[in-house]
């Protein structure tokens, strides 16, 4: 007789692959343009910077043994002094906590946070990795939707108005994945507010916020109230390799987290950890190494939004570049980005349809193009071929 | 008003911190002779084979990049390998799934195998950490005592006679923390056959397996089923902080614990991932670099146990030095062994009481000692400080 597992099948059935993944791998030909994937460029990484680390941090036989479950020392002094800057108040160093990525920190919130059934509002659309850490808690999930100043916390006020009790409020607060936009101040405050009036954490989910092209992100929502979580990473400035994210929290969830990273993984990796704190720590190379990334990937946002207005003009709204990893476009005229994927990929480049984003299943005339990977001249012919796939 | 969080406070109470990391904080005093730690020896890893693989990791642009979820190419091939021969059957690569140590792997596997309420069957006394996984699951764990030949699997066929149906048998099948013992060839198989006559899945959870002294530790249970998961890490042969753990289970399971690692924490970290394929791949040089672990080890742990039988005599019953991390000592003439500890401590020697590792909460008159991170006059020093706690 072989195993019993009712629960192997069920959960088999209600978790849902990421549908990003599952596309870059039917995108992977090298003759298509690829500006579906959510990527930071590789050839950006300070390679070289990191070897130099990773030799330093080797030099120390302690980097190869087990470190804290709350991440090695030092990297979270790093990381107090750098978001004590960023949320204008003392951040101590309790609560500061290192995940494996900022991806674990979400996943371990959600398990102490949530109860099942408990409910989550996130954004319309949404960051799929967060949609799918709460759908496998078993969460009730509500969405708003988002406009040009990023998450409409009219929306929020009237589901809070209706008697709706959410735990937990998620954002991504800069230069949003999928959808472009940022937050604005005034926006922030309001949604600070709401979480001390009704008693719900706010999620603030911030892997973007240093990759500005011409001016910083406004202050964090995390500086209005100490309901707000905030996450970020080492993943878009530095290296996904590091699995270098964190959390700043009270210290009561923090410690709650720690007992359960104990039971995921026991502690992260102290050699990683160093690489992480060593270039964080070097701020006159690191501030040069971003203002590189933000120079070349606002070039490359320029350019590919210049061309998608001057190619397809009025079918098109286009998020302006202004930060982060990727543009939103949507179609005026009713163009369905489903049923144009397989045309476009046929004309040699590639896109993640909105509706793979979609909490409410909408979305259906809208992309997003990821522009990171590609230089100028490669994402203007991307859209000549996007153009061409919708006959233009 | 701040957050309602029930959820948080009933999680608090809940989960129990690792004593043994408690006790740790406890006994850091340097002039105390530590046994009561459960680390490897950092001076045995192979810091400068690790600082070349790192660089050559690094001249490799895509090691900087996020990596698969069930863990990079290479390293899942140069394990695939291994686990063949270790086997002996051919392991296929979609069998073969990367964790962040194999910690993680016990903590996707709860998540894929186990609803609220299932049966868990573990050992007593067990490792804490799988016990600390298996409680946050909501499983009802029952216990089934070690042996000299380890776990005693009549006791598990009797509750399996009594109508018992569990979901999980989880074994640390060799040199067993913090029990030192082995499970015998015939046990072996007899668990083999219960795991399929009654379908349930048994986790092998093998850490210490090539740790042995004088004779390799026999074939793996998962030789004789496909319902056994086998687990095992890199952390007690290269270095803990390449968080390298890994999973040998069938197709279905590895899938579904794919979903779960993308949600927990997308994936792992390609650099300390062809860290440990490197090392691992460079047969020669890895059979060398543990068997000299073996040897050092090997003589740590019988001077340990010449030295508590030469001065303990009839008052203790001790493992055999046979391979692994730990010895573990009965008191024959009820000596209560958490009473001992502040005495001990005030003697200048440290150890973790039995009870710690106890699922029924016996183990009174039972301690664990490490002897992995001491010279051999050090071990002698520190039973002759644990006899005079004991007035000997």
């Amino acid at each position: 007789m072989s195993p019993i597992t009712p629960p192997l099948a069920s959960r088999l059935d209600g978790l849902q692959s990421s549908a990003i993944r599952d596309l870059l791998k039917l995108t992977a030909r090298p003759e298509v343009i690829g500006l579906a994937g959510g990527l930071p460029d590789a050839q950006l990484m300070p390679r070289d910077r990191i070897a130099l680390a990773a030799e330093s941090a080797l030099a120390d036989r302690a980097r190869l043994q087990y470190t804290e479950s709350a991440g090695w020392g030092p990297l979270r002094e790093v990381l107090a002094v750098r978001e004590s800057a960023r949320l204008g108040r003392p951040v101590p160093l309790e609560e500061v906590f290192v995940t494996h990525g900022s991806q674990q920190a979400l996943s371990l919130l959600a398990e102490v946070l949530l109860d099942p059934g408990a409910l989550v509002v996130v954004e319309d659309p949404a960051y799929v990795g967060a949609l799918q850490v709460f759908r496998a808690a078993g969460a009730r999930i509500v969405s708003v939707p988002l406009d040009s100043e990023g998450m409409r916390i009219d929306a929020l006020a009237e589901l809070l108005d209706r008697g709706e009790r959410p735990a937990v409020v998620h954002t991504v607060s800069n230069f949003h994945n999928p959808r472009g936009v940022t937050l604005s101040p005034p926006r922030r405050r309001a949604l600070a507010e709401l979480a001390e009036r009704y008693g719900f954490w706010v999620i603030e989910d911030d892997p973007y916020g240093e990759l500005w092209f011409d001016h910083p992100a406004p202050e964090p929502v995390a500086s209005h109230s100490p309901n707000v979580i905030r996450l970020s990473s080492t993943s878009k400035t530095l290296a996904p390799t590091l699995r270098t994210g964190w959390m700043i929290a009270p210290n009561t969830v923090c410690r709650a987290v720690e007992l359960l990273k104990q039971g995921a993984d026991l502690c992260g990796s102290a050699l990683t950890q160093q690489i992480a704190a060593d270039l964080l720590a070097d701020t006159d190379w690191f501030t040069a190494h971003v203002d590189k990334i933000r120079r070349i990937y606002g070039e490359r946002a320029q350019s590919l939004v210049a061309a998608l207005r001057t190619r397809l003009g009025a079918r098109i709204i286009s998020t302006d570049a202004t930060g982060g990893m990727f543009i939103w476009v949507d179609f005026t005229d009713n163009t369905d980005t489903i049923a144009l994927l397989p045309r476009a990929i046929d004309h040699g480049v590639a896109f993640v349809p909105g509706s793979a984003f979609s909490v409410s299943g909408a979305e259906r005339n809208s992309m997003r193009l990821c522009f990171t990977t590609s230089d100028t001249a490669t994402l203007t012919e991307a859209v000549d071929r996007l153009a061409g796939s919708l006959g233009e």
